[in-house]
């Protein structure tokens, strides 16, 4: 985040360069699953992600709040999102923010939600759905420096309903990257790509050689991440690993940053050894 | 809405027959668009939303506010769309409420989205997007008497991209259909069909004979009332037809609430003299 809280792809790939990292850490916070003491706090959420981006930030580059969690709390859900952001922004210049919302409508009304994350939030980038295709994708892209990071294949069971079904000789996901490669300001574009599918990242690869990939999956989910640095890994990393409830849950004791700092840690370590292989 | 505000599908098909309508009106409130007077209000979102509610309430049988209007003025929009969903449930607890978020997530986390609309903001129903599958939309399905909305053929011209491509010898949004037809409590699914689309309907109806559809598109996307009725209509009516800008900005002046009555009427009497026929 830098002028006018934005960041370019290059600033992106300088830090992962820096940290030697490219983890994303899910920000989804569940009040029935944080430490019990932080429950006493005036907003507990908010309190919850500070200490974990406290603890956290020196290990990745992207941080990455599901606004379903905060929509769930209501008004306070949303102040809550609005003062992590805050907090990123002024504390953490350096981050790569993400607000994992996966929206999309048609075009007035996704030129609002660009206005909600990208203005009134501020976040560097946001999670589009593509169903309803070109026009209501192409308002988000038109925010210079600012990243769309559209579904492609994700990372749940439900992928196979739609997303791996051939359409036209072609599986779905992959028309949807190929199709979202000739909309205006395409540049602007990233992809989220399940870590459980690592054996699906040559062939996406072959179609988007140089976007970057939000990969979610590694850790809760199952997926591994080796097969996908394997497979998905392009000259610029190209790849932001996410993990969420394996870091930010590793312990719901009153040591659940010390904790989310070795979860962190840990899959950081391995990243330092994938880059400098 | 009624126990626990909720509404049953046979509630809202005997709304229909006594008001004389299925029309929904949908409150996508845009500061820029509104009355200049209204904007001294303390809350002017909601100020307008109040004055378009006393004004059409007995023309409309439900109201759909889209939630990218509210998210891009920040907490002071989430805020008025709190105070307009309990100002509908509390004086008008016989309309249908549709938080219109085209929401969905793996499993986990579209249960905090359904907890968000069907509990703490308490609507009827809510739009969900199908591009994640089963698992992203059974955690609404699961919320007994409250509604899901999956897109299936949407009204803007991305709809073309990839909703109409064929997938497995059928186009998408009839995959979309058919498929969803076996998810656990289906009979909770409503599904959105753009009016622009209208030579449509006659497929779709014989995949979904009996279930409801919200159909924007009416009016300021230029699709026609008399030819949805035509090919989409059931026994039960079954059609939801939203109308949002056609009647919120029929007047930016002082009588605006006057204006949109009347643009209310007309497509109310319309549909009078179609459930007459």
């Amino acid at each position: 985040m830098r002028l006018f809280y934005a960041m370019t792809t290059q600033e992106l790939v300088q830090q992962i360069h820096e940290k030697k990292s490219f983890l994303c850490i899910g920000l989804d916070v569940d009040l029935n699953k944080i430490p019990p003491h932080l429950l006493k706090e005036e907003d507990p959420i908010f309190a919850f992600n500070k200490a974990i981006i406290d603890a956290t930030h020196h290990l990745c580059v992207a941080y990455k709040p599901n606004t379903a969690f905060y929509e769930a709390y209501g008004l306070k859900g949303w102040k809550a999102l609005e003062k992590t952001i805050v907090y990123l922004n002024e504390n953490h210049p350096e981050i790569f923010t993400i607000a994992d919302a996966k929206r999309g409508d048609i075009g007035n009304t996704s030129t609002m939600y660009a206005k909600a994350f990208f203005e009134d939030l501020a976040f560097d980038s946001v999670t589009v759905a593509p169903y309803m295709g070109k026009d209501s994708v192409e308002p988000f892209l038109a925010f210079e420096n600012k990243h769309t990071i559209m579904l492609a294949l994700t990372s749940n069971q439900g992928a196979f309903d739609f997303q791996t079904k051939t359409v036209e000789g072609k599986q779905l996901y992959k028309q949807v990257l190929e199709t979202s490669k000739s909309w205006k300001n395409s540049e602007n574009l990233m992809y989220v790509v399940g870590a459980t599918k690592a054996e699906y990242f040559s062939e996406i690869r072959q179609i988007i050689p140089n976007s970057f990939l939000l990969v979610p999956g590694v850790g809760a989910q199952g997926g591994n991440l080796q097969d996908v640095c394997k497979y998905g890994m392009n000259a610029q990393v190209g790849l932001l690993i996410n993990s969420s409830r394996g870091i930010i849950y590793a312990s719901t004791e009153s040591d659940f940053a010390q904790a989310a700092t070795e979860k962190a840690k840990a899959l950081q370590q391995q990243m330092k050894l994938i880059l400098e292989a």
